[in-house]
């Protein structure tokens, strides 16, 4: 076993994940917890991130280096976007170092902005370092985040170029829960033929406004059971999610990182559109600090 | 004044209207109420219709003509959607005639069910009566009917030939009161600006899904004011409705049916995308039944 080299904290808004690093950048020890930025109040962030420290038995005064939501307005240390071009190399420049009683120096990634070819902005903060950490995409591999935020990213010669948010996840949590689609779904076992069905609609005729409503006439017409309601939704937006990608980036193929489960729906929804896919490491966010902290000279 | 000739009753999910129409159709009294189908509980659909004629002081006896959500499964009585093309006279071939005490003969018209080119169905109840109401639209004019389920429909020689709704209402209802994009809106003044911008972007770079994020990278980069972003989600759904809209139906211009306010905006993004537009009757739906009515002979 390499000797500890630093601790990994993965801050997000509902999660913290935190890692202790070998030499080498693998991981020694790991701690999770449902204590994401927005459960921590009143300047807790020390107190809390003592207690991950202290769950995965690390010696004392190591270096820890901090990414994801903890640097947003909601965090502890609200940090501005890099603009995108931006390498491992570049995100160490912009590191903000901290000290904090009882911690090792706290040292803060920030997350990335870029502008897209259409002039629309975007932002991200967290996934930066999950990219970071993989090996280099092929020439034209896109690199897909499926989540409550898909990211697709351009990545080249290890540095981020561009990337665009999906609203595909949270979009079908709020449709389920809270609009007239969620009305006529029932609870049932995963269906397979009713997300392929979803995902051929939205390949085959674009324009996701005038598809959603599908998801009421198709069941109140009898020609959709109201247990495969949410899997036909699920396709339809996912599938519209790959459908509009490829429009905006044409990517020869796709690399995914993500979830079992929903690294599962997306090769399948990426074979009906008959683009080429393999996975990623699920959870690089930690090799992604260790990269960015080597390149800061925090780690050797 | 001339002689009352029946009652036409628009029940909807959330309002019930009903009015006193003329031999020659014109509306002599009108009641409404936040009394649609949901608040009417067990069987109570009699005792609420006697108090709406009663509210318009009509004569006993008179026939009552009823159409929108209830002839749906939640509604008093169950209709089948009568499948597109379909014109005054196709409705008033399968009205639903029922007798109820204390009432006059009662008639239900059913709502309409069509499939698109694409093979994607669609339902409406209440809206055909709305188009059956309107002066014949001009060729290749589309009717739009603004709203929480906005339809765009084609109407050729007085037939409803087919249409596609839209989620734009409730998406926007959703998304601001329950997704991420709603955390960065404050209120603020209605700002034509932030809307027109909105309808731009969609109008430039369709796809939906890939911009809905822009509500919120755009405030958080400093680009877009807090209060701004409001009426700029809603610019990006309703450019977005058009966009797909005309890109599915490539129409010469557009009839916009629906309250001042409402069309206001859609007239606002029809310029933007440079399609002429005028406004048709916002409330025409009485005239519609009294038409289908009298193609039934139940009114002369």
């Amino acid at each position: 076993m390499s000797e500890p080299s630093m601790i990994g904290v993965d801050w997000g808004t509902s999660r913290l994940r935190a890692a202790l690093l070998g030499a080498d950048g693998a991981v020694l020890a790991e701690h999770a917890a449902d204590a994401g930025i927005m459960t921590v109040r009143d300047g807790g962030f020390a107190a809390r991130l003592q207690a991950a420290v202290a769950a995965l038995g690390a010696p004392a005064g190591l270096p820890v280096v901090l990414s994801g939501m903890i640097t947003s307005r909601q965090g502890w240390q609200e940090l501005p976007y890099l603009p995108c071009p931006a390498d491992a190399r570049a995100l160490a420049g912009v590191i903000r170092r901290l000290e904090a009683p009882g911690l090792g120096p706290l040292h803060f990634i920030t997350g990335l902005s870029c502008t897209g070819p259409d002039g629309i902005p975007d932002v991200m903060r967290g996934e930066e370092t999950q990219i970071i950490g993989q090996d280099d995409p092929a020439r034209g591999e896109a690199v897909v985040l499926p989540g409550t935020h898909s990211k697709w990213v351009v990545v080249e010669g290890g540095r981020i170029v561009r990337f665009r948010t999906y609203l595909t996840g949270e979009l079908f949590a709020v449709l389920e829960a809270h609009s007239i689609l969620g009305r006529l779904m029932t609870a049932g076992p995963a269906d397979d033929a009713a997300f392929a069905r979803g995902v051929r609609v939205a390949l085959d005729s674009p324009g996701l406004l005038g598809r959603l409503f599908s998801a009421r006439a198709l069941p109140l017409l009898g020609d959709l059971e109201a247990q495969a309601v949410r899997d036909y939704l699920s396709g339809l937006l996912i599938g519209t999610e790959i459908a509009e990608a490829r429009h905006a980036e044409a990517p020869a193929s796709v690399l995914v990182i993500g979830s079992d489960t929903l690294a599962r729906r997306y090769a399948q929804a990426l074979d009906l559109a008959k683009l080429q896919h393999r996975q990623g490491y699920p959870d690089a966010a930690f090799r992604g600090q260790w990269l960015v902290a080597r390149a800061a000279e925090i780690v050797r």
